[in-house]
């Protein structure tokens, strides 16, 4: 009897391939699993194609809600936005992927794993170190950064043995979506200097073409996390669907960028994410209402130690863990309501109130009302400022010191 | 002789009441001096207006390009935004006026110095710590935030002595503004939910009302200042300024925020600043290009200490001066050009490139011309994944040793 | 009927002077509260030092092992060293001080509570703002900040209104201590030049006169807390008292450094605090055999926001809690035993072990059992390089491009 | 003719192989470099050994100076500990000895450069990473990774080639020093939990047979670097030495720690380093004093990032040069002078004065001449806890409102 792997499918190209070539060249058994995070597509009809190429099981795992609930909500809470504008689209469903070839590696008793990564990308590190991380034991294979094929090549092996592939010239871009976004790569893409074309645009309109009337959407935060839009308490994913599909109508939410991957080069990407955008800056809205000054300052900075250790295939680390319980704290004062104007490539918030606010008029008003004790700023300002003038002074002392007595250029203690 | 103060003059209500008041009931000769910012307004005749107050003098110091070309650029460098929204426009020129005030109390042989901010706001702290950093010895005086008048009673105050101020019924917004950008607050902006209205808008335009169709803009950047637009060779402010219009036409530009202020409370403001903001994003963008990942990184980390020292008065501090140097240490590599596409409501970097770029197409592209080193990634993903594989491990390891002898009381994983 | 205040009594001069002053020129009703916290002396005498000074009411808390065991155990957790050096002896302290406050007041229907600081130092800081976190409509008093007294003063009130206190010249320091160490401040030591003299030292003996046989002590942790001494379980108070007088006979523990008051003065100040520094160092030592690097890495900047926040007062804060969270997610991992060697004038770990432990010797041995994959190494160097071979590259071709071509105008390596 | 490769020669049994094994199986002419950082041995000896090992040349650089000033003084401004601990003796070193390595391989037109690193250890990445940064085109061999030969075959291969390597029985420690400490390694060091043996221990005497007296020593510095011991001005390196001898003479600068390597695993680490520790504690305190304090807070943080990128390999990085230029602006104020007492086993600063001191002790003291603004203490108290009070407040009001309105634990807003 063969050893088994279980393989992340996706029913494309390349994993179509792997399955034929890891039974092939490797003798193994394989197991297709695709994991469902909301990418689209007829997935029965993946799974018989998985099956066509040789598979001996394929099955479909509808982890949509689970993505949702476990992995989204957690990047939401944490605004996570890799180098400050990427919200982790890719990066957020492999660990949740990882953790179904796991248990299915667990449940066909399979000592091997097996994911379609090439070997410049971040998704074979985010594959890898997730697996490791959660069965130490088992063993991963990466048949495509393995074999050296390229996409010509692929498709030549597909033919040769008859594979399930549509042989239509195929997009020259390289497509990863789910709930929270799509990651657009490849082709013309890959020179920096050129704008991405019109067409790789799906879930944002053209600005120029957007609604002339502004839209208005209210969104309310319990915990951190939306739950009502306009009043109209909805599941998480929904809620978050229909938000990108009001925002993403009125051409906001795309994303241009050069990133620096795990791998040590810098890539240009290209996304669009008018939902988890949208939302990402109506909550960190609400946090600057709702969360204490300094705290809203040491948040903000583990905010980017969170985006850089999803990014980086660290999800199921103890760090993230400790981050979460750090969140989870902070997020319990995140309750509100945030009003947000959507026009032609823009959504921003112009209202927020909440039972937490932290926002006292009293106090802030320049009016009559003023509660404010402007005699305390008189000595809130001098104990502020004495540091500075502490330091004034002694630079001021120091330059009027004889030559040689020491002057700051190369001053000399008393 | 009475003793001499010299007054930080705007020429509003405030500081005109202040000329009388200050030589009235302290008995000072009053030399006003308006510093020109970019504010705006007949300077000539503000500076009138301040001698018919009763001023012994007034000056107007023209300092734009010195604001410009020594505020201004080193900002933007640090691309400089305090809370991640807003670009420091009132906190950049504080401590420029200070300085101006210190040498004017010098030449005048002044031992006061004074300003018309009041109690609750942030410029009270960056004048005086700015003064007291400059110039240890003067005195700072603050009659504004000492007489306890309200807007009312400041009304009456000058009618009554009969000061140079016009009778209109004044705006119900207090605006501050220079090269940077616009900032608005008081009357309704002070309910954080009420969205600003319409009127208050100066340098932007609705979005909905913008051109249709989009403009492009190739900005080049110098060792990380913008020097040229679409190939044309621009003095800094001037730069600033088309850069400003343009997206400001398109509806770009508007901030609206809970922010914290240095005094300990939130406050709601609202600013407009579409030249700072789309020449941060093309900065920060050629930034990804050209800096090397951890260089990156740290200086990401050191721009919001950057933005919190300006905005809470702490301009001239030897931090500054020290993250300066950092800072221009980094930006000799933040060379070339950025291509960006305004639309309604949005400035979107579509392009960059450089001499010094660090995106290398052979390595990034997924094309037949790789020459990543895929074998590489292989190992590299081994170890940048061990330490979560042996945290993996020991986990397990320690669950499954008997009750007692284990210490990980309790930590069985799920 | 006079209001009331609960007064934080320490039985010494300015507090005793403070139960007279308030009553005499504020007209209210004192009730004096000593909280132990392990400062020692006699508490019933000091009890009766209060009333015979003219309190309405005097109440000893014994607030030992709350302060040990809801304070202490945090800070060492935290490996709470301010300026990466003090171990926040009285810092700790005031919090919980003030939690007795606030309920007193409470229980006593009192409107004001009162604190014996002067005006320069942190404590009043630590007083003020934990009160007003835990109770904001408490209104508090600092009698002997505003009464303006010199110490000689104070002592002419107390004779004047014949206060019981002892007429004997007193020390020329002045003292806090508790559990966790003793602070010494004042007379000579306010010269930062002058060593401090052999006579304030309590808790240490001079490392000369230490034994000459070192001393071994294994410290059990579980959970990142010390539970037992060479197999001893112990409660933690007792622990930390014992680890205090083995390493203070050794003379370690004494820290002589100048420091960053809040209030913006630096201050030269002498500490003794064997039992916390020798249990500090051997934790930290067990969170480098258990801790994941990058948790360790993010835990030791989030100790210095720790020390900080403790040390400014803020320990009521959200800021704590959410800081607490993370922690307390950290030191699940924190269990073993560390061995320490106590020799005149040191502290040192000599051996740590662990059921948690993340050294694995098959990894990390030069010897023929290495497990380790040294093939991978290659790999990862090459990717862990390739951002800084990238960059040299792109230097070095800038500096090759003819004059006027680049971008990189005199950036040319030298 | 042969290609050739210039060899990063110890003089040791994996480098004197390795120049034999690079001839025979490799087909190369090998320079053999050894470059002097104050190793110590004696280094014309070994360069014949080399040449009777077969090389083509064998040169010794004597770079012991160009260490000092260029690697160990930016160290000790940087106060570089990596992990708090370890003062980085070897990982300084490694990027000179690339300088030299490059350099050499262009003076001798050689295609190669070698190590004899092996896979797991951080040294391999800072030679490769150095030579990648600092000659991007040459190629890097690792033989001693490469050949996978134990430490058994080694000696086997060098008897069987005849090399001139001493057959005694070798010492089981792996040794590497220069002049900023020493580390050992292997053998019994290998296991955690016991304490490393005597034996091991050159540069410091045990503590218990310290001296009994204790000796005191002022260092000036001038610009963060110590420039001389007692009134006599000294070069730094015989400086930094005169410093150890003392230092370690009393037993002062042992480490013993858990260390988290690049590669990804823990290991046990002992060094000894009196001079370095000493130095850095008594350059850190004179920062105390002359730096102002959110200078030094913003230092203290990079200071783990240098000692962190030095560590990792990185030191011909962007990042260190622009770390250098905030802390080469840092240390301009970083003169005057420290007194350290030396006792067994311990270095302790007792006393510290610069012209140029922020300590103003008028606003520090206690006494009759205090000149600090007590009343202002008042005003900054109240907004400093300002923030914390507004929170509480919030809390208390949310808390009181009726159930279903929102309390804190499930809030919503009004």
């Amino acid at each position: 009897m063969s050893e088994r792997v279980v393989l992340a499918y996706s029913g494309g190209l390349d994993t179509t391939v792997a399955v034929r070539w890891l039974k092939q060249t490797q003798d193994l058994d394989v197991i297709a699993l695709l994991v469902d995070v909301g990418q689209g597509g007829d997935t029965e009809l993946l799974r018989k194609r998985a099956m066509d190429a040789g598979a001996l099981d394929a099955q479909v795992i509808d982890a949509r809600e689970e993505y949702a609930n476990e992995y989204v909500t957690k990047a939401l809470a944490a605004n996570a936005l890799y180098q400050d504008r990427y919200p982790l689209v890719s990066a957020l469903s492999r660990p949740l992927i990882c953790k179904h070839l796991a248990e299915a590696a667990h449940h066909y008793n399979a000592r091997y794993v097996a994911h379609g990564c090439t070997g410049k990308g971040n998704d074979q590190v985010r594959f890898e170190v997730s697996l490791a991380a959660l069965s130490p034991d088992l063993v991963v294979l990466a048949p495509c950064r393995g074999w050296g094929m390229t996409r010509e090549e692929a498709m030549g092996y597909a033919m040769q043995h008859n594979l399930p592939i549509s042989m239509t010239p195929a997009s020259p871009y390289s497509i990863d979506e789910n709930l929270w976004g799509r990651a657009i790569e490849c082709g013309v893409l890959e020179d920096p200097f050129i704008e991405p074309p019109d067409d790789i645009w799906e879930r944002t309109s053209d600005p120029s073409s957007a609604p002339s009337e502004p839209a208005y959407l209210e969104i309310e935060f319990r915990r951190g996390l939306p739950v009502a839009l306009d009043g109209e308490a909805l599941p998480f994913s929904q809620l978050v669907e229909r938000v990108e599909k009001l925002a993403g109508s009125y051409g906001y939410g795309r994303i241009d960028m050069i990133e620096d991957r795990v791998v040590g080069i810098k890539s240009r990407e290209v996304y669009e994410a008018p939902g988890a955008l949208a939302l990402i800056e109506a909550h960190a809205e609400l946090e600057h209402l709702t969360l204490e000054r300094d705290l809203l300052r040491t948040k903000r900075e583990l905010e980017r130690t969170y985006a850089n250790l999803a990014y980086e295939g660290l999800w199921f680390s103890p760090l993230r863990e400790a981050l979460d319980a750090f969140i989870q704290s902070t997020e319990q004062y995140v309750n509100g309501t945030v009003r947000v104007k959507i026009e032609s490539g823009s959504v921003r918030v112009v209202g927020r109130r909440s039972a937490a606010s932290l926002y006292e008029m009293s106090l802030a008003t320049y009016d009559r009302d003023d509660a404010f004790d402007h005699k305390a700023a008189e000595g809130f300002v001098k104990l502020w400022g004495l540091p500075l003038k502490t330091w004034a002074r002694a630079r001021r002392a120091d330059a009027a010191s004889p030559p040689g007595a020491g002057s700051w250029e190369g001053v000399s203690e008393k």
